[in-house]
């Protein structure tokens, strides 16, 4: 049996919403554990909020059901749905938030069902228009928790909304990527992989704005504090950081900057 | 058994005040699992505290122990009391937190009953004069949890603090209310609840300050992004919000402002 | 069976890295219990750190597993660490994050235990050179809650690094002595203990700065609102605070400041 749930919200946490989605889930699916990935991703920011879940799926156990609600469209036509990939479980709006977990499992062939969730019998009785995070998504969350089939739940779909995730784009002698994430700490990780780099960096230069850093780093630790360093962050891919300091706030960076490597 | 705890508090989540409340539930009670509906309560603001909890309340299950602590009188005279409202416990200052829930359990006639703790017995061995969220309503909650019964841990009371909860009036034509609640959103929450308004509202009209805004949307998407648009929120009320933006920002606004609305 | 498990953190909340190691803990423990203690910890502040969890580890059940990680030295050489002291576990990095709890244990002769983590096994099997609270202490943390043997998973050691925690000094009548930690209502507490004070604290002054406070208050809301008073705090040290202000923004006190107390 399923027993864990995920929650990704843009709702903040001052409000008591998502404790309210617990206590919805709680009173369905009474034995299952709640973990909050997080509730502050930016206001209406898909991109944002899809690229936190994904980092963060691969963690969970087997049967884990990620409830991810990050909802612009809310009481509009945008449909609701569930998606099983492999055995892994997502609920949320239909607005592109599962696109990089769904990009990935389409390129390693992972197993992947999609239901449109159109039956209200597995929702609250009564359905806000601005609320389904609490009247739609946790109670069929909840169901999933307690093993009711997926397909029971909705109708099958193929169409799912994606949005484009920025690529990585080869230049002569290397590669230009971007900024998609800048964390609490203030590093900023791009979308150039390790696997693209060479094996060797020791010629490698990295390159953000006017701006040159040498080689790539093993660790935060092995450069004086204040530098600014290159290394592989904890999800495989290139960031730009700041020896025990924050390099958003000195470079005054932004997601979507551009970051060059060369070799 | 009862399973649920919720705490509320002002506590903030930077000094780890709420994970010790944590520990001393789970030292009493092991088995519970604990959701936090919110940290964040403006310092000392029962009100807000007050609406918040009201808010949450009706989705978690039945024997949910709700411990809420915005206890500016910690360790003076205030006494500390626990209450049942049909089958929900809440534990917490006579402050008048509880005053939402006891209004609406009044009107309805649901089963009321409440203590003032006095049996120290049931507390952590030392108390402190500043931090009885850990010391006694912690441990309370635990024990409620465990199913001790309520009348075994105090004396019963009548005459519970309650506070001023801002009432709607009748102006010619119209309901004059006032902003209760300004969400992390900065969506703008009123006291004008769905039920007073026509079942056609067609023809009626927001005021907010100068601005006027006409008629009711019946979703955050169904108007252009950036417009200011009035809905019923998930709470069943009136509020003005930025369709995809901030309203309290645009409009400056604050909790206590006027809303008016005519038909 | 331990069954409970705190993280404490200077990760944040919004970037999912809390999350992520509650999902690698169930994925390892799926029946324990998880409290976040805090992820606000100031970026890399271990004295910070190391305080927080102090405060905090008593009031949890014998058999907890304290994961704190506030790391700056993380992928370098510094040994990832694992504990026990007396019934309570703790994991994290090996830079005087548990000095306190240790210096403790030893004034009243609790038993000890220390080991540096050097077995892999025991880790994810791909370890980052940036995230080790997922890729070895959350996995340490659920295999202690598992009751595998803390030293079947290290080589014990006696020579874990500490930090100095600030200490009082006997001045001329009374004692001078720091602040510690403000907390989130802005309460200066600082490092002079109840038990160094006379019984009778009538004639006692307490000096922050140009400002002078006569005497002791027993709870907030003892003076009036705005008044400065000097408190004994929850964990049982003298404190400077606000009633229902916030005593920090006021005085634009920090922490380090000298706080002094004459009788």
């Amino acid at each position: 049996m399923s027993k864990f749930i995920t929650l990704l919200t843009d709702f903040g946490v001052k409000d008591g919403y998502p404790g309210i989605m617990k206590g919805v889930i709680w009173g369905i699916a009474p034995d299952v554990q709640i973990a909050d990935l997080t509730h502050s991703v930016s206001p209406q920011n898909i991109l944002e909020g899809a690229l936190t879940l994904a980092r963060a799926v691969p963690y969970f156990p087997p049967g884990t059901v990620h409830i991810a609600v990050v909802d612009p469209g809310v009481g509009t036509e945008r449909r609701p749905i569930a998606a099983r990939i492999e055995d892994s479980f997502f609920v949320g709006p239909d607005n592109g938030l599962f696109t990089p977990l769904l990009e990935k499992a389409e390129k390693t062939g992972e197993d992947i069902q999609i239901i449109h969730l159109d039956r209200a019998g597995f929702w609250l009785a009564d359905v806000s228009a601005v609320f389904h995070g609490r009247d739609i998504f946790a109670p069929v969350g909840a169901w999933l928790a307690n093993n009711t089939p997926l397909g029971s739940m909705g109708t099958p779909i193929n169409d799912a909304i994606r949005i484009e995730i920025p690529a990585v784009r080869a230049i002569p002698g290397g590669f230009r990527g971007t900024v998609l994430h800048i964390d609490h700490f203030g590093n900023l990780s791009t979308n150039i992989s390790r696997g693209v780099l060479p094996e060797d960096t020791g010629s490698m230069r990295v390159r953000y704005g006017e701006i040159e850093i040498p080689g790539l780093a093993s660790a935060f630790g092995d450069d004086q504090p204040g530098s600014l360093v290159a290394l592989i962050d904890s999800g495989g891919f290139l960031s730009v950081c700041t020896v025990n300091g924050n390099a958003a706030e000195r470079l005054n960076a932004r997601v979507g900057d551009i970051v060059e490597v060369w070799f």
